[in-house]
C-alpha cells in the first residue's frame, strides 16, 4: 500500500508513469499536468435524466424519485444507465445477484482491479443525489479517463449496486451484501410484497440459480471507493467540500414491547390507567435523552410505533416501538441500551406497565482503511478542496465492500443535511468536485500494487 | 313529576294503586309487599346465548363478542331477542332508524310512555354486559309485570336501540341520536366499509326512505331510564351495587398534527432534529397531565397515533394523534385544553416542530334528571342496596334521549372496572340487582303523571 503521503507533483508524475507504462510515448496526449476532469455539465445532465425515472406524472427535479428496488421505474433507470456505460464504450455485465459492472483494462493484468461505484435504488420518495451521483461519477471517471486515453496500471472496474436501500424483503439484503457472501439460496424464496426474492432478482436481470456465484473471495479487488452525499449537514455547516469516511457505524436495532391495559377512555380514572401509549411517551423521550446527554456522535431514533387498538376513545393496550441506535463505537451503542433499559424499569413502575426489547439486527461498524482515506485526502488537496474526517451514520454498500478488501468512502455536502426526502439536494458544483476527487482518488490508488 | 319523596311503603302502596285502577280488585293476584323480582336465571342464560352470537368459531363466554353494528351476528341477535319478545307476548316493532321497540298498555293511555332499554351491539372485540344487560333486563321487567299481572298506569316501551357503539360511518350516528332529531337525509348516503348507510339500516330491518319518521317530538315519552354497566371502577373499588349516574359527561375531541422533518435516522445529529415522533411523545405526556394535575374525575386521553413515514431508520417528519377530554363540566375541558395548548407551545420550541390542533367532534353533557335519579335511589332503597351517585364517562344512548325528556341511569359494577374488551364482567348478583332496581324505577316514575 502507499507508504508515504505525496503532494500534487508526485501524484501527477505518477498518474503519468501509470500511463506511460503501456503505451509508446509517441501516442501519449495527456502532458502530466493535464489529469482529466469529469465534464460537470455532462454529469448534471445525466442526474437529471435519471430522476425522471420513477419521478411522478407531471412532477419536476424537485417532487424526488421513487425508483424502489425492483420497480418497473428500476429496471428502466438500470436500462438507462447500461445504455450510458454502453455509449461510452463498455460492456455493462449484470452479476446473478443484479449488480451491473463494467471493466476497463489496466497495463498490469496480474494486478486486482479498483472498484468504485454506488447505487440508483431510491428509497419511496427520496431524492435525486443518494446513489445516483456516485454511480454515474463512476461512468464518468473511466468515460474521462478513455477520453485522455490514460490507462491505469490496475484494471478499473465501476459498479451499480441493485437494492442498496434494502427495505424490500424481511432481511433487507442489499445485493452488495451478496457479493459479500451474506447469501443463502433459501434467501430466494423470501417474499415481499407479492412478490419473491427469485422473481425479483430475476426481474432485473439476475439469475437467482446461480445466486451463490455473485459471491466475491476476499482480495478480489485492490480496493472499493465510493463517493456519496453526506445526508448529514456536517460539511454544509463547516463549509468543507469534501468528507474523508472515517468508517460506517454499527447499528443496533431494536423493537420494544410495551404492553399495559386496553380500557374505556371515559370511564377508566386516571389513576387506575394502564396506559401502553403514555409509557411509549416516556420510552420515546428516554431513547432520545440517551443519545443527547453524552458527548459525542451517536444518535439514538424512534421512528416506528403502532399502536393497539388505535382508538381515540380506547387507552392503548398495546405499543410496539422500533428502537435504533447508531455510533462507530459498539461500545457506546451498549452503554446507550443500558441507559434505556434502566429508564423503561421507571416507565413500568410509573405506568403500570410491561416494557420487553427484543434486538431485531446488528451491523457491525466497518472503518475506512487508512490508506484510501490518505488518497481521497491527497487527491483532495490536488484539487485545492479542503476535506475533514467523519463517520457515515448511514449505511452504505462499502460495509459490504469492507469484508473483501481495502475501502474509503468520499462525502460531499447535503443541503440542509436531508436525504431520503424530495429536498436531497447537493450544489452542481460540490457533484463535480466529488467526481474529479474520485478520479483522482483512483489514480492515487493505482500507483501501488 | 315526583314532588317529594315517598318511602318503601309509599313505593308498594302506590304501585298496588296503579295496578287496581284497571283490573276488578277480584283479579289482583299480587298484594302490595309482591312486587315481582326479574328471574335471575333467565336473565343469565339470556346474556349468555346472545353472547353466542358474534361469537368466535369455537370460543367461549370468556372470549367477549364482536356483534358490531349491522354485521351478520348483529343481525342475527337482534333476530334472537325479538323472538324473546315474542314469546313473552310482545309485538316488536322496528322504526325507521332499525331500533327495536314494543309496547304494553297502561291503565291511562293519556300518559306518555315510559320508556327503557338499552342496545346490542358491541365494539369489536367487546363484551357481554355493555348494552346487553339493559336490554335484556328491559325486556325482564315486560315479562316480570305480565307473570305477575301487574299494569301500570303509564304505557312501558322497551326499546333496543340500534348502532350504539357508533363506530360505523363517519358522523357515528347511534340510532337514538336519529330518534332525537339529529338526521338528515342525506346521512343515508354515507359509505363506510364499502356499505352506504341506507343499506345498512335496510339490512337491520329500518327503512332509510322514512329516516326522518323515526323522529320523536320533545314529551312524547314519560321518561327513559338505562340499567347499564358501569365501565368504570368505582362502584366495585367503593363496594357499592348501585350507581346512580348524574349525568353523562361532555367529550372534547381534537386531532393535533404535528409537523417537524423527516430525514435520515443515521445521519442526521441530535440536535438538529426536528422528530414529529418526539414532539408527539411530550405532547401525550402533557395530555395525561392536564387530566392528572387537577382535582376531580376528568379524565384526558391520547388514544390513536398515525407517524408518517413510520420506520424504524427515518426520523419521523409528521404525527397526528387524538386528544380526547371528558368531564361533567365543559368549563373544565376548556381549561385542559388550555393547558395543553399552552405545553404544546413548548414543545414546538424545544424539538422545532410545530402544532396544530383541530376539534373534531363536541359531545355537550346530559344530566340526568332529579326526578329519576330520586326514583333510582328509592328503588334501591327498597331491595336494601346501597347508591352512590356518579358520572359516565362514557356516552350512552340515554344521552339521546335526555335531548326529548326526563332522563337517569342506573349503572352495576364492572369487575376490575374494564369494559370494550373481553374480559368486560358483572357479576350474576349484581346483574340481577341492577334488573330489579330497574322493574322498581319504573314503577316509582309511574306513580306520578
Amino acid at each position: 500500500m502507499i507508504s508515504r503521503r505525496e503532494c500534487l507533483g508526485g501524484l501527477l508524475a505518477l498518474a503519468w508513469q501509470g500511463q506511460s507504462a503501456i503505451r509508446d510515448q509517441s501516442a501519449v496526449r495527456n502532458p502530466p499536468s493535464a489529469i482529466p476532469r469529469i465534464d460537470p455539465q455532462t454529469l448534471r445532465q445525466r442526474i437529471e435524466t435519471l430522476s425522471t425515472y420513477g419521478r411522478r406524472p407531471g412532477g419536476t427535479f424537485a417532487d424526488g424519485v421513487s425508483r424502489t428496488a425492483y420497480s418497473d421505474a428500476d429496471v428502466e433507470g438500470r436500462r438507462y444507465v447500461m445504455g450510458l456505460m454502453k455509449s461510452t464504450g463498455l460492456q455493462p455485465r449484470i452479476d446473478p445477484a443484479g449488480n451491473i459492472f463494467a471493466r476497463r483494462d489496466g497495463s498490469l493484468p496480474r494486478l486486482a482491479p479498483i472498484l468504485f461505484g454506488s447505487h440508483i435504488d431510491s428509497v419511496p420518495n427520496g431524492g435525486n443525489f443518494d446513489g445516483d451521483l456516485g454511480s454515474l461519477s463512476a461512468l464518468g471517471v473511466l468515460e474521462a479517463l478513455a477520453a485522455a486515453d490514460v490507462r491505469t496500471r490496475h484494471p478499473l472496474e465501476m459498479v451499480v449496486w441493485a437494492h442498496e436501500e434494502s427495505f424490500a424483503f424481511g432481511r433487507g439484503l442489499a445485493c452488495s451484501r451478496i457479493v459479500a457472501g451474506d447469501v443463502r439460496p433459501a434467501d430466494m424464496d423470501d417474499v415481499w410484497n407479492g412478490m419473491k426474492r427469485a422473481d425479483a432478482i430475476r426481474k432485473i436481470g439476475g439469475n437467482p440459480e446461480r445466486i451463490l456465484d455473485a459471491r466475491r473471495p476476499k482480495g478480489s479487488h485492490h480496493c472499493y471507493i465510493e463517493l456519496h452525499i453526506e445526508q448529514g449537514g456536517n460539511l454544509e455547516r463547516a463549509a468543507i467540500p469534501v468528507g474523508v469516511v472515517e468508517g460506517i457505524v454499527a447499528i443496533d436495532r431494536y423493537e420494544a414491547v410495551i404492553t399495559g391495559v386496553a380500557n374505556h377512555a371515559g370511564t377508566t380514572p386516571i389513576p387506575e390507567r394502564h396506559d401502553a401509549l403514555l409509557a411509549a411517551a416516556h420510552l420515546t423521550v428516554a431513547v432520545r435523552d440517551a443519545a443527547a446527554r453524552r458527548p459525542g456522535r451517536q444518535v439514538a431514533t424512534v421512528g416506528q410505533i403502532e399502536v393497539t387498538p388505535n382508538s381515540p376513545n380506547v387507552i392503548p393496550g398495546r405499543a410496539v416501538l422500533s428502537v435504533e441506535l447508531r455510533d462507530l463505537s459498539p461500545h457506546t451503542l451498549v452503554e446507550m441500551m443500558d441507559d434505556i433499559r434502566a429508564r423503561a424499569r421507571e416507565i413500568e413502575r410509573t405506568t403500570g406497565t410491561t416494557i420487553a426489547f427484543r434486538m431485531m439486527a446488528q451491523v457491525t461498524p466497518a472503518a475506512a482503511t487508512p490508506e484510501v482515506k490518505a488518497a481521497i485526502e491527497r487527491a483532495s488537496a490536488s484539487l485545492d478542496l479542503r476535506t475533514t474526517r467523519l463517520p457515515s451514520g448511514a449505511g452504505h454498500d462499502a460495509q459490504s465492500m469492507a469484508q473483501l478488501g481495502p475501502m474509503g468512502m468520499i462525502f460531499v455536502p447535503s443541503v440542509g443535511g436531508i436525504s431520503h426526502s424530495p429536498k436531497e439536494l447537493t450544489h452542481w458544483d460540490d457533484c463535480a468536485n466529488g467526481a474529479d476527487v474520485l478520479l483522482r482518488t483512483v489514480l492515487e490508488m493505482d500507483r501501488v500494487d
